[in-house]
């Protein structure tokens, strides 16, 4: 999917919600667990019941892979069913991988060509050869962490350089250098931070920004508009626990379908 | 399994070898196609012939993703194998993992409860709460990225903060609050940057440093022995591409073994 493309289901949809499929079986109501697969049943409902009111779906590898082969199934089976019945939807295999150069290479093929995902994230540490053989993948997007919305954030993307230049801003800097633009490379910047996206959007103006930290983890929806949006949004905000667990009851769709659109509400009311 | 317990297995194999199943199916030798499951075969011939030589296994996780369910099913495969026959290896789930707390979690549970591992390398750009959740299981280990043998690796972690230390100190001085121990945490230490082994050994005397970059990607063993290795050796060695893919006629594992022994052989001059 290109970035254009991308901007035309957000105005379509007026939303540039993501919804995050952070789906873990201890959380999940309980008459679902008499299912063949639980957990692709749980998805495929909260896809069914907010895919009018989102733009993209954000799986967190984590929640999958804990579940050893048959959780990576229960994944696999969630992206053909999206890439099936809802073919506009940008997902996104949320792995934060980085290795050398041949086993990024890896990652891309398994990401973009036996997931069939859209765009994966990635961490900057390696640096450059961590990051670029994904580039290399036609339609495939890399979605850079630059400042998250964890405590530990603190720890080391903040560091300071001698000339007074934090961490994440190296990263974002940096990246430029790698021969990707603003139409297969996005960043990862946490909401809980939004004054810092204003300086974030100076350094990639073009660039569409991936906004975790929504809800749960307590960023505001005005302040990352306000800070990050650009001439074509620009943004995906996600929001993972406020709306898939939202209810627990066998009405739980329904209560996600809710959450998603007030989110969506909100969202077109800063698209205007 | 304990750091006492590594130390003994290094002392009676006097070898502080690890193989690295970087298992691509494009490079093993073709006789082996026809088999059921090619990886694992492959795997299983190479952990046969090298077990003799080696401490540890080190399957890194890109190459069985990028087969998907089927390339999992391979490594679990391999694994189950190994801790059957093999009981006394060290197996270290090279994933670079590395997101939120409720997050690693999952991981952890992924890396250390279904897979079965002894460790699992952690990427420390998300700071604490990505690495904290692998210490709470009782003997599983984390080894946290600190300087990589990569190009790229010049990118970020020896950009200087304000004081002058290099981002790769900093992280090794800020995981030292975090909890763990010599017997929870190792450090991942790039060989091709040998020089840098004996500051780094001063920071965590106590430590084993996870030494990859030797062979293939030119480090050299002598270097990385006289400024790494401490009183319980505190040095595990990987090889990969040196020993699997030493040759790819019938003979393959044979060969492997030779170059496995080769490289015990060296270890244990070393270690006299």
């Amino acid at each position: 999917m290109t970035g254009e493309e991308l901007y035309t289901n957000i105005l379509h949809k007026k939303s540039f919600l993501c919804v995050g499929l952070d789906t873990d079986i201890k959380k999940i109501p309980e008459h679902l667990l008499s299912e063949d697969d639980p957990v692709f049943a749980f998805n495929r409902a909260i896809v069914d019941a907010t895919a009018k009111y989102c733009i993209a779906y954000k799986p967190n590898l984590a929640f999958y892979e804990s579940g050893g082969i048959k959780g990576l199934q229960s994944l696999y089976r969630t992206i053909d069913y999206i890439r099936e019945h809802y073919p506009d939807q940008f997902i996104i295999a949320d792995a934060k991988r980085g290795d050398i150069g041949n086993t990024s290479m890896m990652y891309a093929d398994c990401f973009f060509r036996e997931m069939k995902a859209d765009a994966v994230t990635v961490a900057p540490y390696m640096g450059r050869d961590s990051v670029t053989p994904f580039l290399g993948y036609e339609g495939g997007w890399v979605i850079l962490l630059v400042l998250t919305s964890n405590k530990g954030a603190d720890d080391f993307q903040y560091i300071r350089d001698e000339e007074g230049t934090p961490l994440f801003c190296n990263v974002l800097k940096k990246s430029l250098e790698w021969g990707g633009n603003a139409d297969n490379m996005m960043y990862v910047v946490g909401a809980t931070r939004a004054d810092m996206l204003a300086d974030i959007r100076r350094t990639v103006p073009d660039s569409f920004l991936l906004v975790p930290g929504i809800g749960a983890q307590g960023g505001s929806l005005a302040e990352v508009c306000k800070y990050g949006m650009n001439n074509r949004c620009g943004l995906i905000v996600n929001s993972s626990r406020a709306i898939i667990y939202a209810d627990k009851s066998r009405d739980f769709a329904n209560v996600a379908s809710e959450r998603a659109q007030q989110l969506q509400s909100e969202m077109a009311l800063f698209l205007k």
